[in-house]
């Protein structure tokens, strides 16, 4: 059984939900397979906002349960029902755009090609961290459901209730409700993997959890792509000419948010050898506070991981929140040599709200130990001088999918340009995103057509284009 | 020692080759990566386009080695050497073009993100069946240096003069001869594949190769992407309303050609259970020729499968050739019920001239058979009536990445819109294709910009576009 806990007690709460035996994880998938077909035909930018309406008229509900289960509290929950509501939106417009079926005709061969949705139902691993904009309401169903694939979630076992009530509001604006299968527990995950119908599998999670997913897709006699989102550590490079105003405080507000589970936390800020600056750092964090952690495992990771920086210098630590789970905010230090000399074990995330402040000499140090990091979704560069900027700017652009300027990396837009992805372990598939418009692509995949009769052909493909998708015609 | 062999003696021939060492596999990757900058800076579309015109200058020399090696012939080995520098061509104007930057602006959230080279050295395995086109100056290298990554080639053992000769051209075309490094041998590739600055492999051969590549990637500290191309049993179904002539000679054609050495080779072909067309196939395969194999490996592989296929009836042999890897064209036969009892195994792709005629009363059986079979390259149906033909067609877009309609699969223009890619085993990533100008996508993966300066951001995301690329600005 699946129990309910509330952080701020460490107690279970409501009724338990039982783990789903293979027989219903099979029936999800072959009834949301079943589906499929009527999905791929439906008018699927009108249902993507009609489910886009249906979460913000249940936002009470939503943040509510949500909140009972993930200790994050109204305003951010409010916040993050919101998002989800607008990914959905998002992908609304993607569709009527039409550019990600990227119709591309060339006439002296006659071969057209354009992408369709992969044909069959996409696996779904939520986050612990984002019980809507990354789990069931998320990303990954939208951008599924967008591209014409119905989807199962394996719900995460920190908000068990959120993701019954999610997919209830979702289901109530699907035309079919198998289109939204949600399955509970270790095993079922497992089996949802393994399924003959299901085409591919977004995660969102741990390097081993997304290794052990990996492992099951090789062993399929039909392997499938697999698109997993599994650790960060996200430097930040303030470089000698950053602007010292605001930096402490943004860099420990950027730390504690959400008790510091956000997949693009801060966990390494490389900053000049100055007492001061290092010293203003130790200050804001002590000034800061813990609250809770989203389960007590993933509290637990946090505690080991503080415990193997421990031989590491601590730097400062902030106040332990009141709540059964609640854990301290911390930061370390160490220098840039030592540090190196540390890599890459030393650089392992630690999920929660911790960071390692390495001080550095000459920053002309710097390039050659970031490009030895580990891929990561962001990297951030702190400057006023450009020309100093630009050789650390550009050994982080090798090992990140996202750069920012004089700002801080938790916080992901949702637009059309962003890239929520980068080299492992950030992302299984580092040419793909998983937030933003082209988080589509991941479920599509083209078909060429050659000497095909225009009766059979799909109407993108048609030269009369009745409905006047984007075409690339003859290059 | 690799050494060539010319099939039709099977004698080897000439000074043979040292497999490189480990140390050689590293300085040819290190002197790869390191004139990866200069190359992503470099002007490639003419440097694409000299290399073409180095391997058109070269055709004699080039055609007459690979012609001892492969015993392809004079006409398709011209055509080849045509081929790959038209590839080159290609990958110029997709340059020029821009849209494969895929530059997205979204001003509101000031996020601007375009594709850039992987950073690093892309590992390619050539492939055995087309000694230009599908290896040393083929599609995978041609699409990698476009991206902006040098190239390490494993050739392949079935043309190592070829690949040494290619190579040399190619390099006296390159502003720097160490964007190509060529190895060989067996423990060569394996090196490759793990070398920590390759960033992404390409593959053409078989699913044992492909799947122990995989695991040698999966080993990695940091696992890269893979291309792989492995398998494909290309299936035909002739239904009732197809114009019966010139199919047989059509069929006849395509599974010799290049002594059905082809990844397109149409090894299965469905047929309306009629005598006079079944044995109008089989006299159009029993007219036909062998001719010698590319290997004794290869050759072998042939005799093995056909031996597997015996237990179906035997429709027709062709003559077997007079050199000394030639082997018989063949053509067995089979009910569709029969065939169905006996999937998967009896549809495993036999690489060369044979095929299986599988024979159906009721064309409404075929969907559901269609459906279970392993993913290929291309599908093929030869109808007059389209809408016999719809449910044969939605059930083989769901088993294959080209549509052909009235032709036969061997052959693939090199354009725009080519998708030569499908579900496993046909590619190890059916969203992607191995030939044409969205090959480059292969090697491609985006940054996102956030909040960036201009002066550091690349030309092409910047407001004033001074390259004139294709941006996409606020959706």
């Amino acid at each position: 059984m699946i129990h309910a806990y509330d952080p701020r007690t460490g107690e279970s709460f409501g009724e338990p939900i039982a783990e789903s035996t293979d027989a219903e994880v099979d029936a999800a998938v072959e009834a949301a397979h079943a589906a499929a077909p009527a999905w791929r035909a439906a008018a699927r930018p009108e249902v993507l906002e009609a489910i886009a309406s249906a979460l913000e008229a249940n936002v009470e509900e939503l943040w509510t349960v949500a909140d009972r289960e993930t200790a994050l509290g109204e305003t951010r929950l409010r916040g993050e029902v919101a998002r989800a509501a607008s990914q959905f939106r998002l992908f609304a417009e993607v569709l009527r755009d039409g550019g990600h079926l990227e119709a591309v005709i060339s006439r002296q061969a006659d071969v057209r090609r354009m992408n369709h949705p992969l044909p069959g139902v996409v696996g779904v691993f939520s986050a612990s961290n984002f019980p809507f904009a990354f789990s069931v309401a998320g990303g990954d169903t939208a951008s599924a459901l967008a591209a014409g694939c119905p989807v199962v979630v394996k719900a995460h076992p920190a908000h068990p209730l959120t993701s019954e009530l999610s997919a209830g509001v979702i289901r109530s604006a699907l035309p079919d409700p198998a289109l939204l299968g949600l399955v509970h527990g270790l095993a079922a995950g497992k089996r949802l993997v393994q399924h003959p119908d299901v085409v591919a599998v977004g995660f969102t999670g741990s390097i081993p959890g997304g290794k052990a997913i990996q492992a099951l897709i090789d062993e399929r006699p039909e392997p499938i792509p697999f698109f997993g989102e599994l650790g960060s550590v996200n430097p930040v490079v303030v470089l000698p000419s950053a602007a010292r105003e605001g930096l402490a405080s943004g860099f420990a507000a950027s730390l504690t948010l959400g008790t510091g589970q956000f997949c693009t936390n801060p966990g390494l800020v490389f900053v000049p050898d100055d007492a001061d600056l290092v010293a203003s750092l130790g200050t804001a964090v002590a000034g800061s506070s813990g609250s809770a952690m989203l389960s007590e495992r993933i509290r637990q990771g946090y505690l080991d991981g503080v415990e193997r920086l421990a031989k590491l210098t601590l730097l400062a630590e902030g106040a332990q929140g009141e709540a059964a789970w609640a854990v301290a905010p911390r930061v370390f230090t160490i220098d840039l040599a030592a540090f190196a000399e540390g890599l890459p074990a030393i650089a392992e995330e630690c999920f929660g709200p911790s960071s390692i402040v390495v001080t550095y000499g000459d920053a002309a140090e710097l390039p050659s130990v970031l490009e030895r990091l580990e891929g990561s979704l962001t990297a951030t560069v702190h400057a006023t001088d450009v020309d100093e900027a630009r050789p650390v700017a550009e050994a982080l652009a090798r090992r990140a999918g996202r750069l920012i300027w004089n700002g801080w990396p938790t916080g992901v837009a949702v637009c059309w340009a962003m890239h929520h992805g980068g080299p492992w372990p950030a992302s299984t598939a580092p040419a793909h995103t998983s937030v933003g418009a082209m988080a589509i692509r991941r479920w599509v995949r083209p078909t060429a057509y050659q000497g095909w009769p225009s009766e059979l052909l799909p109407p993108e493909l048609r030269d009369d284009n009745p409905l006047g998708v984007p075409q690339r015609v003859d290059g």
